[in-house]
Parts: structure tokens; sequence; C-alpha cells
């Protein structure tokens, strides 16, 4: 880890005359670009936007909170609304975990199936998994510059397996394709497909973290009542097939370090495997809670953030990826100074 | 999940004798695929090739017990035999797992870093880290047809954000990039980069469960003895930079569900946080140790598990993504029937 001597200590100081060489340049990992952003690149979450789950203590009897940001529109759509009305409700008060499946999903609800919902829960369209924007930039602009969508989306890398781009807007990772071109073979064009000023459908990506809605079969779309966050690599089948109202900024630990079920698609077989949720309540109704930040996805922090997770180049590194998927650029989050 | 009635049977009798129309096409998951596929194709795996890692009893006084399916030449370059060694030496029995960092890895060793090393290691160079193939074919055959690489490079898919192409050998998640040509804007072209009969570059992947040799700092490449898997979104930045060695086939939960450490990196902070390991063993030196066969990666029943699970029209879903990552392909693994 020791950083080399400047090149100048080792001339001879016959040479100090000569034009400086430029000094070997050092790379800063993620991790201390994060660390250096300057205090206007992070932007305070509102703490009514936060969803404070507080699960039974464990074995030892260690409290087990769990910080879940709630995502912000257009991407609500109507499932924030369902789930502000059931934390207003203390519906989740008493209900469990009752499913952690090894590299997908940690399910929490009423496993019961008996508890009834609050008056006023909104009925989701499917449609409202995705959204409509305009592309503002050609696609040749797409290397070396920032980008803007409509609403937002503002740190666009390249399209991926699943989408004609990937981008973050607010601070959430959001994937979009051109409108009427879905089939796969067509990825194969991207991001070539991508109009100036023509519409695409864009819609939040399940990465590690990401809070989503429990449903049954289409054309429900769930109510906001049954909740998973994803706990493995991103299940990016999930996109646009169900919905994402938030992801876990705190605390992720207490539930992607629980016994994974041994039933089917990994629930609890017995009621004892489950973990209690003694209360969730919105963030400005807990005493005490610390005030959280996410480093700013339009700010050049997070842009250089992004290139040096996309190009490992601090010392321990070999070999630049050259590239990042868009779940491995996760957008940092802290607890305020 | 009612599978809807077959069109003729909800027909009146009168329309009998018209031509039958086509029954409504039902598309199978991918657990169904690998469920139907024969037993030719499914490949045994050689108890030789399997490491056996015994952990301490868990709070409850059950056994946790890990498989490791070791990975083959040529991926294996000298840190496989270092490892064998390490087993034949009984070097790892009494270690202990002392590193849990969420969404990233477990990993285990010496804690104390003074236990002595087997005679015999080899030293490894950081180029053993890719090796060079040939690519057999040209980019335009790339969509509908099955490809090979030189060696048996068997399922090749497009590339992603950090490669030209990805694809599966003999089981095994590998990618590669055309020689001399790093830069990631270059990475938009791929593709079509690839050319017929030039030499690539390809090295493993880290995926969900992938098992690598912990090293120091380069040139260090690590002895083997020092080893981690991967519990979380696939750390893609770690190709081409450490050595890959194995994947866990059988009881990852034993890993991927331990408390997170609390130091930095997730390293516990104290020896009694540490997991002992008890024994380490070949598969072939363990009584009654299960048959373990992963699904053939050369089969039509791999092609359609991974077409189904790139395009997921079962009935729980959508919209099918049009496309996988790599990782979003996890090689099928089974105790034999």
């Amino acid at each position: 880890m020791k950083k080399p001597l400047p090149i100048l200590a080792a001339l001879p100081l016959i040479m100090a005359a000569a034009p400086a060489p430029e000094p070997p340049k050092t790379y800063p990992a993620p991790s201390e670009i994060v660390a250096a952003a300057p205090a206007v690149d992070w932007m305070a979450i509102a703490p009514a936007d936060l969803m404070v789950m507080d699960l039974a203590a464990d074995a030892k009897g260690k409290s087990r909170r769990v910080v879940i940001q709630l995502i912000p529109a257009p991407f609500s759509q109507g499932w924030v609304s369902n789930i502000r009305k059931l934390v207003a409700a203390r519906w989740y008060d008493g209900v469990s975990i009752n499913r952690v499946q090894d590299n997908y999903v940690v399910q929490w609800g009423d496993a019961s199936e008996t508890k009834a919902l609050p008056e006023g829960l909104v009925g989701v369209a499917e449609r409202s998994y995705t959204f409509s924007v305009i592309w503002r930039h050609t696609p040749d602009e797409l290397v070396n510059e920032r980008y803007e969508l409509d609403p937002n989306v503002s740190y666009v890398k390249e399209g991926d397996e699943f989408a004609h781009f990937t981008g973050f807007t607010n601070g959430w990772p959001v994937a979009g394709i051109e409108h009427g071109r879905r089939s796969p073979s067509l990825l194969y064009e991207r991001p070539l497909s991508l109009r100036k000023n023509r519409p695409v459908e864009a819609w939040p990506i399940h990465c590690y973290g990401m809070v989503g809605v429990g449903r049954g079969m289409s054309p429900d779309t769930g109510s906001g009542a049954e909740l998973y966050t994803v706990i493995g690599h991103a299940p990016r089948h999930l996109d646009r097939n169900i919905a994402l109202v938030g992801r876990v900024i705190e605390g992720i630990e207490h539930l992607s370090s629980l016994p994974r079920g041994t039933g089917e698609l990994g629930f609890y077989e017995s009621a004892g495997e489950r973990v209690p949720i003694l209360s969730v309540r919105m963030g400005n109704e807990v005493a005490g809670l610390p005030s959280y930040q996410y480093l700013s996805t339009e700010s050049a922090s997070f842009a250089a953030y992004a290139d040096a997770r996309a190009n490992r180049r601090d010392p321990f590194f070999i070999t630049p990826a050259g590239g990042a998927d868009i779940c491995n650029i996760p957008v940092p989050v802290r607890r305020a100074k």
C-alpha cells in the first residue's frame, strides 16, 4: 500500500532544471472518492420518505432495525401511497418475515393471509411498472458527457442485456427501452436504437437491497402489504414484472443473514422460524433517528465514483474491468455528519 | 396457478368437426426445463474434484457442510494443485471463517497468519488469470446457433459491460475480450470486434457462489491457503484480478447466512465470532458423500434453460426480459438420482 516516492526526489540534482516530469498519477478507490465528496453533493433523505422496520431482537437480545427509503415519483405510482397507509394503520406491526431464499429475496407480510387490509388502498395497473420518458440526446453523445432524460435520468451508461440504456436519476437506478422494441435480438443494436426526442419506456431496477411488492398471478400487482428485498445477484427478470418501491439503506444485514427457509421458494416451514416484525413507522415518527443522505447521482463526485467502480485502478487492482453493470454501482448512502 | 382448460373441452359439440385450433402454447419455467432434462444431459462431477468443508456445528448443534467443486483446466492453473496439496496436508483443518462482508464475500483461512504452509506450493504469475483461445465463428453467427471456442466455450451469448463475449464451457461461466482491446470505450463495439480465427483472452467469472483465492498486493497472486466465496451481486471487477478456483455446489447457506463482520471489510473483530473449520477433505475421501451432477452446458437442455432464464414466459411473468447477464444463468447442479 506504500505510495511510490515522487519521481523528482529520485532524480540526480543535475536534472532538476529540466522540465518537471508529470508526477505519477494516483487513483483513488471508489470509497475514497465518496469520502472526499463535498457536502453539497450529499442530498438529504426526508425522514417522511423512510420506513423504519424494527424486528424482534436476535437470539443474543440485540435489536434489529432496518431502514428503507421509499422511491419517489414517478416510480412510486400507487404502491408507495398504499404503503404509507399501511404504516399509518399500523398494519405491519406484528406481521413477520416468512421467506428467506438464498441468492434471491427476503419476504415479509402476514403469514396467516387473514389480516384485514385498511380501507382506501388503491389498485394499480400493470402498465404502471414502466413510464414514458423522452431521450434528449443522440447515441453518439453517450461516451464522454453527462446526459439527461426527462424526468431527470442523469447519469446514463450503455445498455445491457436487459435494456437499451441504464442510468441513475435522483439517486435511483433506472433502465429503459425504446417503445415498441422489445425483441431481445434487437438488443444487439443498443444503444444505436435510441433516437433523440423519441420516447423511451423506463423502469427502476432490481439491484441488491431494492424493495418490491409481492403479488399473486397477473393481473394482480400487489397492494404493498407483502414486501421483499433482494439479497443476491440482481434478479433483473423481475423488472417490469413486479413493483419496486424502495431500497434498504441501513440494516440489510439483519435480513440477508437470516437462516434460509427450507420450504419451497425459501419459505419457513414452521411458525417458530418466522421473525416477528415489532413495528414499522415512518422516519418522521421515530425519535432520534439519524439523518441520512445519498450521494447525488447528478454530481461530479458520483460520476467519478461510477467511473472508478468501472475502472478500478487503486493499488490492489491489476486490470481495470473497463465497465460495470448498473447494480455494481450502488448509490452511496450515509448518516449525515 | 390453475392451468386453463384445454380449449376443445370448452367448445360446443357442434364445432368438434372443425379443424382443431392450436392449443395454447405453454412455456415451462427454467426449473421445469431442468427437471425434464434427460439423464444423458447430466454430467457426473468426479468426487476427486470436490472439496468438502465441515464447519463447527451451529448454535443449535446442527452440522454445517459446504461442498465446493474445483475448477478444471485450463482455468485451474497452479492454484488448484496448491489447494489439493493444502487439503492433503490437512492444512485447512482448524482454520476459520474470518470475514463476512454483506453483498460481497465470505473468506476463510488462518486468522493468526502464522500457520506454516506445506512444502511444494507453486507460485503463479498474474498472466495466469487469463488464457488465450481462438474464436472460430464470425459475430453474425452469434444469435441463433451454438458456438464453440477452443477450448470448449460452448454456449456463447453477447458481450456485456465487462467483456466482448460471455459464455459457458464444461459447466463454467467464462468471459473474454479480443487481445489488445481493453479500452472500455471499445466495448461499445462488442460483439463486432470479434473476428473469426483471431485469438481472444478469456477468464472465469465472479458469479454468486464462485470461490477465489485471497491475495496480498500485486504481484502476489495467493497460494490458495486463503479462500473466499461470493455472497452478493457478482463482483465482476475482481475478474482478471484474483484467481477463481471453484464454486460452492451445496451448503452455501452455511456461509451466506453467517453474521456480518463489523470490522473493516467485514472482518470479525473478535476471535469468538470466527467460525471454526473442522476439516476439509477431497470428495473421494468422504464416506457416504452423495454423487453430484451438473447440467451439461453443451446440451440442448441447457440452451433451453438459458433461453427461459432470459425470457421468462411462465405464468407469473408479464414481460420477458429479453436477455440475462451470465450470472443470472447459474449452471444447475443436483444430487444424482
